[in-house]
Formats: structure tokens, sequence, C-alpha cells
């Protein structure tokens, strides 16, 4: 299934995508995409034929409600990793992104005041679905809701050079863009071979494969849920592929009115409008 | 006002403390303390005789509920700073801790499988009120709904020996006592001016007071706003003063048993069994 969340932000909608490409809402059959729903969604009642399509084309919000932890994963691509010139890190490195960064797959990217560098990072999300506390990696997979794309936005400097700790760089607001789909695990062949895309104006900046992760999804849940209890609605941002504005020669960062568009086989796209705040 | 949140974990019901020091049930005026109800605190419809004065002990609750950001600052006492053996930062070092390490003032320290250096620290919590982006230090204390006290319990070697940021340390279950009362800016005299203070089995390790924050409470919302939108609900949580257990002469660190008790003037006291996870 490939759920969504359509309509104004903080009032979206369940919905799902039928076979012919169709919204049909799930309004009547479930409150929210968020929450102990996340855990049932293979058993929800639903009769597509019953469900009514959503006519014209609203706005899609994030693939999830009520995220509690949105967590990031530094430097978990092999290739990015060379790129940044950094070594490949002894255990995964975690972060934390503010859940008020959080948006629709196609809401703008603001730039925020003060800010030169705000970058890019196509990431393929973890949407947790069943609370995770010490589980092996064997049984990682089974706490999984289903996959999506993120734009991981962050701000160079904000990040790096403005004292401490990256959350300043990466929690503004719309540094988050999620979805457009909520993509269940029986929709996804091979979550560790997923071709993943990003352009700015139509020019092709990464390209990569979730095939080159250095900490495979098995590992990060486990592995984070020794610290903590994942619980549903918890997005997992694994990292990015080469390619993002830093790594350029020279570096590039956005500017308004900038279009960036980014997608994930099998997980859908996203296309944002670049603005100042 | 000092409002409470009683009752059983996840099911808290919101109440408020009269001046006999009876705990009243105001689920029949609010359904929490959370969202939007805290933007309009002063505005509540309360009758203290209408009140049901609630019976026995009830477990209190965080005294916030669904709390989005719990940013938290490093280094920002100068007393702790010198402890440390850190120098002042030039900016607010700012932190995410997980919101699902929120928990009641009195709920248990779990100690995380693997740890070794469980830590505390005694906080001045700030819990925001009204929508904050962009604001000046002038306008800054508007936006807050009241005061608490938190337990910033953290993990140091989970912190610091793991890789990566702080996120690792201080996320854990049951990392973050928030409460007992959320305290309106009313009955708060001076926030700069606090004593507050920490003891482990009944000796003094924490004695400090708000008065050496480097950076001042409205500051610390003014600069936050620059990166995200601070929103109702939000807490902030605005670093140590100097004496936790790195600090000891030798260093001393929670073991299951250990009882933790803390306060601050005017914000209530917490009390904390340590316990293995």
């Amino acid at each position: 299934m490939k759920f969504v969340r359509f309509g104004d932000r903080g009032h979206e909608k369940p919905g799902l995508i039928d076979d012919d490409g169709n919204c049909r809402d799930l309004s009547g059959v479930i409150d929210d995409l968020a929450g102990d729903v996340l855990t049932r969604l293979r058993d929800l009642p639903i009769t597509m034929d019953d469900l009514p399509i959503v006519e014209g084309h609203p706005r899609l919000g994030a693939c999830v409600g009520a995220v509690g932890k949105f967590i990031c994963i530094g430097l978990n691509y092999s290739d990015h990793a060379a790129e940044a010139g950094a070594t490949v890190p002894p255990e995964p490195i975690i972060f934390m992104k503010a859940s008020s960064a959080v948006c629709g797959p196609n809401d703008p990217i603001i730039i925020p005041r003060g800010s030169e560098k705000t970058d890019w990072e196509v990431e393929l999300g973890i949407v947790i679905g069943k609370p995770a506390k010490y589980v092996s990696e064997q049984d990682a997979l089974n706490h999984v809701a289903g996959y999506c794309v993120i734009n991981d936005v962050y701000e160079r400097d904000f990040q790096t050079a403005r004292s401490g700790q990256w959350t300043k760089g990466k929690s503004c607001d719309n540094f988050g863009q999620t979805g457009p789909w909520l993509v269940t695990p029986d929709e996804v062949d091979d979550p560790q071979n997923l071709p993943m895309w990003l352009t700015v104006n139509g020019e092709r900046m990464q390209n990569g494969s979730s095939a080159t992760m250095i900490y495979g999804i098995a590992h990060l849940i486990s592995y984070l849920s020794n610290f903590f209890t994942l619980h549903p609605g918890d997005i997992i941002s694994t990292g990015t592929p080469p390619g993002v504005g830093l790594g350029q020669k020279p570096p590039r960062f956005l500017q308004p009115g900038d279009v960036v568009e980014l997608g994930i086989e099998g997980l859908g796209t996203q296309r944002q409008d670049v603005i100042a705040d």
C-alpha cells in the first residue's frame, strides 16, 4: 500500500493511492496515519471501492502524522563520506532533527534569515510502526511501518560554525520534506537496493543507491533501540549519498527561485520551490 | 498558578494545586495541559470551589503533555563550565533530547543496559506557551507558559565516547523528569535568581542558582526562535549548575538503589529511585 496525508497543513486527512493512481479518502476508516494506527496498517478494514476518490490535486502533507522523534544518521554512505573527506564512523552517528521541521513533500524549502549555505540531502526514511526496545537485527524489520523519501535540508554554517551540536542547522522550519507516500514494506523488494537522485533546476546533483549505506536499516533500528524506545511515528532518516551542495566544486547552495526535485525508486518524488523567509 | 498532570503514564489528567496544597481536577475544564491550551492558561474559566479535590496521592506525570521539541542548552552556567574545564561558548550550545525521554518528576531513573556513567543535572525548564519565531529579547518572555524543574539525566559515555553527537547519551527512556508543577510566570518573582539543588542518597551534590546562567531566559528564547519556530509545549532546559557526577573527585555515577532528590525554589521538588533496565 501507498498511504498519503492530504489537505491543509495541520488538518491533513489520511488517504491511499489505488492501482490507477487515484488518491482515495481513508478518513472514514482511520483518523490519521499516526500513532497506533501505524501498528495495524496491514489489518485496516479497507474495501477499495468504498473509499471516495479525492478530486483535484490537494496539497500533500508529510506521509506520517504526530512525528515523535526525527532521528537522522550522519555520514552513512561510503561514497558520501569519501566526498566529505570524512572517515567512516565506528558506530552510527545519530542526531535529532526537530519534529517541527517536518512538512509535506512539495512544501517550499524556506531559507532562514541569515542563511548563506542552505543545502539538500535526499534520504531514505524509515517510519516505525511498532515499539522497539533492545530489538535484534533479525527482528528489526518487523518494527517498520513503511518507507518514504525525505529531503534532510540543512544549513551548513548554522550546523558547524555556530557553536556546538548539529541541531541548529538541521531543525529549521520546512527542513524535513517527508513523503509523498508511506510505502509499506511488502511493496519494497529490497530497501537496500533503491536508486535515489536529486536535481536542482533540472541539473542532476545527487545520484546514489541505498546499496552503499554503511549501516543498514536492520542494524540502525536495532542499534537505536539500545538507546531509547522507538515509537510508532518515529522517523529514521538514514543518511545521504554523494552530491550535496557542499560537495560541489565549487560548493553550491540554494537560492530563492531554485527548484529542487528528488526521488527514490518505488517511493515517489518530491518537488520544492526555494523561498526566502 | 501551579498546574500538574496526574494519573497513569499516557493517561494523565490536568490539575492544579490550590492554596491549601490540594490537587484539584481540571479535566472538566480542559483535556490536557498541552498545545493551544498553554496559550490561554491565564484565561481558563476556573472557579476553584467547583474543581473536585483529587483524593490520595496519584502519580504525577510530566507537567506538560505532547512535548514537541525538548531543547537543551549545554554549558550554560559559568561555574559549571569552569567545573567541566570548558570555555564559555560564544553562542548558546543547543542539542535536542528525544521527547520520548520525558517522564514524571518522581518516575525512576532507568540506567540503560551497558551504562556505567549515568549522571544527573538539575535544570530550570521553560515551557513555551505561544508560538515564537524571530522574537526579540524584549518580547521573549511573553511566549512563556511557565517554568518547571527538570532532571536532564544523561549517560556520559553514550554522549561522548560512542561517535558523533550528544543525542545518544541524552535521550534514553526516563532521562527527562519534568515537574512536579508548571508554574506560571506571575508566581515567579525573578526566574534569573532561583536557588537550585540536587542530592544523591541525601548528600548534597549540586548547589546553584539560575543567577549564574550565561545566556538568560529571554536571550535563549529569542536566539532559538531564529533557528525554528518554538511551539506551545516545547521545553527549553536551560543548563545545569556545578556538581554533576562527572565533576566529583573522583567522578561518581548513579547505581541501582540510589535515590536522587532535586528542586528549584518556588518550582517544587522531585524524588527518583534509580533502577537498572
